[in-house]
C-alpha cells in the first residue's frame, strides 16, 4: 500500500476494547459536522457503517479543530486517531483524531439528500445513483443482491449444476422476432438475445446434465409499468433426464436456501431496511391451471375461460387465495394450456392440450416460468409452426434434436423480481443500479 | 420424479461393491455398441464417465439382447439392471441389464465424429457444439471453467467484494467511439458496453468500496486472431482507498488460488486433458515498462522507443526473459508512459508522464490492465479532452467525481484467456461454448 493515510478497520470493525491505543484510520464521507463551539462532531461514513470523530477544542490542536469545523458534507477523508468506547456513538466509539486528511472535497450543494431525511423521487435518485447509494438502504439493496446470487450459485453447484454462458449476440429470435433490439454487427443484422433458452438446451444435447447462467436478457417491451425492465439478469437453469416436477423441486428448494442466507449473512442489511424475513416454507402449494381460472372465476371480478391468460388481476386473486390458505406468498400454477405456453413447453401423452409447465408465483406478481421440454425433433418442428414461427430460423437448434437429445426440463427467475418480492421493493427499478427502460439509458 | 426409468447413479458413482443388488439406472449417450456374436458390450456414456453394459447371448432374455445389438449410436438411452465388478471396464465395474429403454434414437450419420479417434476441424467442431461438447476434452474445459469462476467470485467475496451488474446497453463509449457495436434502442441509438469501466468507477463514488463484476463485454474489433473475441466475458474489480499495488496484490493471489481450486476440484478434468497444473508462485514478478523495452531492445529482433506500445513479439520476448529468470509464466508490466494508457489511469504525483497503471502478463499474452485511477475531477475531466474525447459525452460519468469520489484501483481480467493460458489452449474460441467473431453468429 503506498497511499498514504491507508484504511486500518471498516468503521464496524472498530472495538476499542480491543484495540486499547493503537491507532486507527478509517476511510469515508463527511456525513455530518456538528459544530457546538466548544466541542465538534464529525461523523464519518463507509460501507460498513459510522463512526464519530470527536473534537474538544481545548484538547487539540488548533489547526485540526479548525479544519474538521469547515469540513464539506460527503467529502471524501481519512482519520487517524485513537478510539475510545463511547455509548451514545454509532457503533459504541468515538475516535479522538491526530490528524484528518480531505482526499477530495466535495462540491455544495448535493444534488440531492444523504441523509434520508428527505424522500427523493425514484428518478432523482437514478439520475444521481452515486449519491443515492450512500443511503445505507440503498445499499442494503445491493448488498441483500450479492448475497441472493451467492446463494443461488453456491446451491446450483452443490446440486451439480455446471455455470455457463449463452452469447448475448444472436441471429434468431428466441420466441419469435417482436421484442428484439436489432444490432449491427459488422456488415450483418443481429439481435440482443432476450433469453438463453435455446442455447442451455443445445448444450443438454451437449451432455452436460445440468447447467446454470446468470446473465442479461434484453426485452424490447414497450411495457413502462413498476414490474418491467428493458435489461433485465436471468437466472436460469436446464437439466437433463428429470422432468417438470423435479425442476420445481430444485426452485422451491433453492428459494427457501436463498432466504435462509440472506437471512442469515444480511441480519445488518435487513435491519436497515426494517424487515424481518421469513423462510418460505417448502413445498409450495401447486395449483393447476384449471383451478387457478376457477379461483379467478369464483370471486367474480373477472371471467376467464379455459384457454385464456392470466392477468395482473387473476394473479392477484389467486395469489390471495393461496395465501389465506397457506399463509405463504410462493406457489405454482401448473400444467398450462399448451398453445398459450411457448414452444419448447411439452404437451402431456395423455392430453397434449395441457402442457408440463408452469410458473412460480410470489402473491404480488410471477417470478419464475419453467416446465419439461419437448426433446423430441419432430414435435418441436411442428410446434415452431403451430406458433406461426418458420423452423428454418431455428435450425442451429433444431439440429440439436437429431443426433440425440435426452429429455430435459428447466426454468427461468428473474433476479430482480427475486430481490423485489423478498423485500418488498415497491418498482424494480430500485433493485437495479443503472437501470434501462423505454425512457432511460443513462447512467 | 414422474420420468419413467430415472437415474439412480452417474456412470462414475457406482461401486459394485458398495450397491450389492440394488438395482442402478444410468442415462447416457450410446458410446459405442461391440457385437461379438455371443457376446455384446455396449458402452453408455454420462457428464461424468462411462458405463460398460454386457450382454452375454445364453444368459439373457433375446429381446433386450436384439434390441440391444442394433442400439444406434449416440441415442440416448436409460439402462437399468445390477452392477458387478469387472476390472477391465471403465470404472471397475459393468452393468448386467434387465431393461434397455431408448429415450431418443439418434439419426445417422452424425454431423462428426465424438470418439475423439478423428481429428475435427475447429469450426466443424464449433457448428456442432453440441456433439463437440460429447468429446470428455472439450467437456473438460467446460468443468475447469466453472471452477475458475467459482473460485474467482469465492475469493473476491471472501475478500469484501460486492457482486455488482452494469448495463450493456450504453449511451456512451468507455474510451472512444471506435470498436462498439451500435443498437437500435427504441427510437434512439445506444452502444453495447465495451467494459464495464465506467460504472464500476461510478459505484465506488456511490460508496459500494469494494465491487467486482463477471459479465459480458463487446468489442466491434475486425480482429481475426485466435486471441480475440468480439464477445467475451470480462472479470473486473473496483477498489476504494486503495493503490495500484494493493489491487496488483489482490489479482495475483486470486490467479493463484484460482489454479489451486481447479487443482483440488478438477483434477478429472485436468487429467482428461492430459495437463499438469501448477500454482503460479507469488508475489508475481513486476517489470516496469522501461525496463522491459530494454529487454526488448536488447535482443534486437524490434527496436521499441520510450512511449511506444508493445506488441506481440515484444510481448513474447519479455515474457520468454522473465521465464529464464524467474521459471514463472505470470508476471506485471508496470508503470505505462501515461499516453498510451486510457484517460482514468492516474499519472504519478512526481512524474505524470509515467502512470500508476499495470498489464498483468502470460508468458503467452495479456491477461489483465488495471491502474489506480484519477479520482480528481478536473484532472480527469482534463485528461479525456487530451485524449482527443468530448467531455459532454461523459457528463453521467463526471459528476460522480464531483461530490465525493475517493481514491481508488481496479482491474479487469479477461475469463477466456484465463481459460486459455492455464489449460495450454490454442485458440481462444476453444473456451467459449458459442464464440461470436467477425463471421460467426451462430449457433
Amino acid at each position: 500500500m503506498s497511499l498514504e493515510n491507508p484504511r486500518t478497520h471498516y468503521t464496524s470493525q472498530i472495538d476499542p476494547e480491543k484495540i486499547g491505543d493503537e491507532k486507527v484510520t478509517v476511510c469515508g464521507w463527511v456525513h455530518e459536522v456538528r459544530d457546538l463551539g466548544g466541542i465538534c462532531f464529525v461523523v464519518v461514513r463507509d460501507r460498513e457503517g459510522k463512526a464519530q470523530i470527536t473534537l474538544v477544542k481545548k484538547k487539540i490542536d488548533k489547526e485540526i479543530f479548525d479544519a474538521a469545523r469547515k469540513l464539506v458534507r460527503e467529502s471524501v477523508v481519512a482519520v487517524t486517531g485513537s478510539a475510545k468506547p463511547e455509548g451514545k456513538a454509532p457503533n459504541g466509539y468515538e475516535i479522538i483524531p491526530e490528524e484528518i486528511v480531505v482526499l477530495n472535497e466535495a462540491e455544495s450543494p448535493l444534488p440531492m439528500d444523504t441523509t434520508g431525511k428527505v424522500d427523493a423521487e425514484l428518478d432523482t435518485r437514478l439520475d444521481s445513483r452515486f449519491i443515492d447509494l450512500r443511503r445505507e438502504k440503498t445499499t442494503a439493496i445491493f448488498k441483500i443482491r450479492h448475497e441472493v446470487l451467492r446463494a443461488v450459485r453456491n446451491f446450483l453447484s452443490d446440486e451439480g449444476f455446471i455455470e455457463t454462458s449463452s452469447p448475448k449476440v444472436v441471429a434468431t429470435a428466441t420466441e419469435g422476432g417482436t421484442s428484439l433490439f436489432p444490432i449491427t454487427y459488422f456488415d450483418r443484422e443481429a439481435f440482443l438475445n432476450q433469453s438463453p433458452q435455446l442455447f442451455k438446451q443445445i448444450l443438454m444435447s451437449g451432455g452436460l446434465d445440468r447447467v446454470f447462467e446468470i446473465g442479461p436478457i434484453f426485452r424490447a417491451e414497450e411495457h413502462d409499468t413498476r414490474r418491467h425492465l428493458n435489461e433485465a439478469t436471468s437466472i436460469d437453469i436446464e437439466a437433463s433426464f428429470v422432468d417438470h416436477f423435479d425442476v420445481m423441486e430444485i426452485l422451491e428448494n433453492m428459494i427457501a436456501y436463498v432466504y435462509e442466507q440472506v437471512i442469515e449473512n444480511e441480519s445488518a442489511s435487513l435491519e436497515n431496511l426494517g424487515i424481518e424475513l421469513e423462510v418460505p416454507k417448502t413445498p409450495f402449494m401447486k395449483v393447476p391451471y384449471s383451478e387457478a381460472i376457477d379461483i379467478v372465476n369464483a370471486k367474480g371480478e373477472e371471467m376467464i375461460e379455459w384457454g385464456g391468460d392470466l392477468g395482473t388481476v387473476a394473479e392477484h386473486t389467486i395469489g390471495e387465495h393461496v395465501f389465506e390458505e397457506t399463509g405463504e406468498s410462493h406457489y405454482f400454477i401448473t400444467d398450462w394450456p399448451t398453445e398459450i405456453k411457448p414452444f419448447y413447453a411439452m404437451p402431456y401423452e395423455n392430453d397434449p392440450l395441457i402442457s408440463k409447465s408452469f410458473d412460480m408465483m410470489h402473491r404480488t406478481m410471477e417470478l419464475s416460468s419453467g416446465a419439461q421440454r419437448v426433446h423430441l425433433h419432430d414435435m418441436l418442428k411442428e410446434r415452431i409452426e403451430s406458433q406461426g414461427l418458420n423452423p428454418d430460423g431455428f435450425e442451429f437448434y433444431l439440429r440439436a434434436f437429431k443426433y440425440g437429445m435426452p429429455p430435459h426440463s428447466g426454468w427461468g427467475v428473474g433476479c430482480e423480481r427475486l430481490v423485489m418480492t423478498m423485500l418488498g421493493v415497491e418498482n424494480i427499478r430500485d433493485t437495479v443500479l443503472f437501470p434501462r427502460d423505454r425512457r432511460r439509458l443513462s447512467p
